[in-house]
């Protein structure tokens, strides 16, 4: 199956020496050392040396878009990612089911992490009209949903509603520059924002709620504003036909905004309990039908944040096992993440990342082992997360001559 | 002779391992060992990571014109290889006599590779005019040729008449924009191949030829446009006086188009019977009036595009013994490849070269061998194309300071 690529990437996977070893360097990692041993090794500065790469816009790097010219802001991905078809000048959000006081004061962000009813409260929220602007609104796991402003004159540039903290009010959104389409789009989350606490208060679900001693999710609270605009796909720019096994809903939808198919994969969760080994099989069979393939997982991030240093080493390890099927594979395997997340720091980092190419004909080095370390001395140098695919697309056979 | 250097560029050098060798490894190098082991090494991306470069944009880079902005097509500098003066506007093309049936399909395309005879055939050809459009035609090496349309109007954005494949018919010239200027060349270039057909056809050399039943070479067809601007030459944007010495037409006109002087050298034919040592002699004389001289090498290339690995390696060798004067001058030398073209490819691919830096004052790194793999661990990092002209020149002191 020459021809083909698996782009594997372990969210946050990077990480600090801790006692003299990384979290790679600890972890038992027969097959990523394999992918190392038999292809060539480097590290990888996702966006450049120096910058912090968010999920989003170090997945539209290694994508091939650079962030710095087509990065939509946050809420576009999320909203993507959650199956909802988006149209150009399209505002979307990030949201959460919370709680307020009767002073508009967050008592919970999460709204005590209701689960299973975010689909019937959206009922009343999606649909709506605040003057000509049409509310799309979409619950999807847990306290978690999108919004959609739609309409003419809308613009990205405007703050959060969410006060990101328990305990303090309720934010005005305000515009962030002087045009008159982010002092009108600010004005519609204003007005959604109210309007989702007068629909939302008196929704049974909430009243049961209260009944029971638990909080009511009787407010949608917006933040990280996108606006969509269509990108050429993979398709146009190169040619390839290509899918995105992921669980969470970013990945999902920065793969759909670069045109990806999404392959849904039943317990693919996006947490440490996901099921691997069907996004593995799912990534497998997919090879006949695509020719490049990214398979993202979460979870290694999730311990970093965690700081849970022997829950990501477990982590490497079951990966490490889990994608032992692909390297029987003829596809050529590129591995690494998106961005450090040192377990010490419990946030992302600027630090760069180890990756392997292995592949019929990829020239070997002589690294033996895949971590941050041993990568230093790879035959691939120091690369950019926008190299990425064009080095795939050239060992895939997908990219045309400079010149003549 | 401090103060000078030689550009060593070995077409297609670069290669991928073979049973774990490439044909550089494989090949004794003495002299190429030398210079990685007294020099500086590293790895050079003539354009960028994961980008295939064609012969002519590696060389723009190279010396230092980034193809991106400097490209030109490749008739361009086919024209000036072929010694043909341009003028800003010319419209260019690299031309086949080729041999049609009486239904314009195409039965030799290389008219059975006529030999001798091209510059007697090209004078019904060149000086003619269409409307108020000039042709000038030359004849090169056996049945090529080149083409320049020259006057008012005339645009790059046509497609070939030529058909690449023989039974198929010649094709229509095509404006690939919606510019007059387009649809002008078009025409001027169906009519140029009719009238080629015209002229040709009744020439005594072919009706000779038909009587002995050999392919009459009784059309031109043209492919691969380019436009014509003067760039500032070396001189002008570095102060360096600076010479080529090379066998094939287009290596001579990318020279050409970056103001360097082309030195003729007797029994330089771009193929493995080039009079490399005559080259050399060339390039060792050449020193006393030069600043920089590039000395290109072809046949390495020929042999991949053959998938010959011990044609290569014989020729890898060859030049190897070749280069062994200049090492004794006090001259500074890099040596490196203008692309790689593996020969389990037999075509260029986007892995990148190995290059070394040899001359006094060089920080010698530890690597000990010239080669794909050696050269990967070497002190110059990774670095682009562009940036070799710049490094030369730092070391002949023809480079100011940035500041003060």
């Amino acid at each position: 199956m020459a021809g083909k690529a698996i782009l594997i990437i372990c969210d946050g996977l990077g990480d600090r020496q801790i006692k003299g070893k990384t979290p790679l360097q600890m972890a038992r990692r027969p097959n990523m050392n394999a992918l190392a041993s038999k292809g060539i090794t480097g590290i990888m500065h996702t966006i450049a040396p120096g910058v912090i790469p968010g999920s989003d816009t170090a997945h539209l790097a290694l994508l091939s878009y650079d962030p710095h010219t087509y990065y939509q802001g946050r809420g576009v991905y999320e909203a993507l990612g959650a199956g909802l078809e988006l149209e150009d000048g399209d505002i979307a959000f990030r949201c959460n089911f919370a709680t307020v006081n009767d002073r508009m004061v967050v008592t919970d962000r999460r709204a005590g992490r209701i689960s299973g009813v975010g689909a019937e409260l959206a009922k009343g929220l999606n649909g709506q009209k605040v003057d000509s602007t049409e509310i799309v609104f979409k619950a999807t796991t847990e306290h978690r949903g999108v919004l959609v402003l739609r309409g003419e004159g809308l613009s990205r540039n405007v703050s959060d509603v969410d006060p990101h903290e328990a305990n303090m009010s309720v934010m005005k959104s305000k515009p962030l520059d002087g045009t008159m389409e982010a002092k009108r789009t600010a004005f519609v989350l204003n007005r959604f924002t109210e309007l989702s606490h007068e629909v939302l208060k008196d929704n049974p679900i909430n009243i049961e709620r209260e009944k029971k001693g638990k909080p009511p999710a009787d407010i949608v609270l917006a933040r990280g504003s996108g606006a969509y605009s269509r990108l050429d796909s993979l398709q146009e720019k190169y040619g390839v036909r290509s899918a995105c096994v992921a669980g969470g809903a970013l990945y999902k939808g920065v793969a759909k905004a670069v045109g990806m198919d999404i392959i849904d994969v039943e317990g693919a969760t996006g947490t440490a309990d996901t099921n691997l080994a069907a996004k593995v099989a799912i990534v497998k069979s997919a090879l006949s039908e695509y020719d490049i393939i990214f398979l993202h997982i979460k979870a290694t991030d999730n311990f970093s944040h965690d700081g849970d240093v022997k829950g990501k080493v477990k982590m490497i390890e079951k990966i490490d096992k889990a994608i032992g099927p692909l390297l029987k594979t003829e596809a050529y395997i590129i591995l690494s993440g998106d961005h450090s997340t040192p377990c010490a720091l419990k946030n992302h980092s600027a630090d760069p990342l180890p990756i392997a190419v292995y592949g019929e004909g990829v020239r070997v080095d002589d690294v033996r082992r895949f971590d941050e370390i041993s990568c230093m001395k790879g035959g691939l140098g120091h690369i950019g997360g926008l190299d990425v695919m064009p080095l795939m697309l050239s060992f895939i056979g997908k990219t045309k001559i400079f010149g003549s």
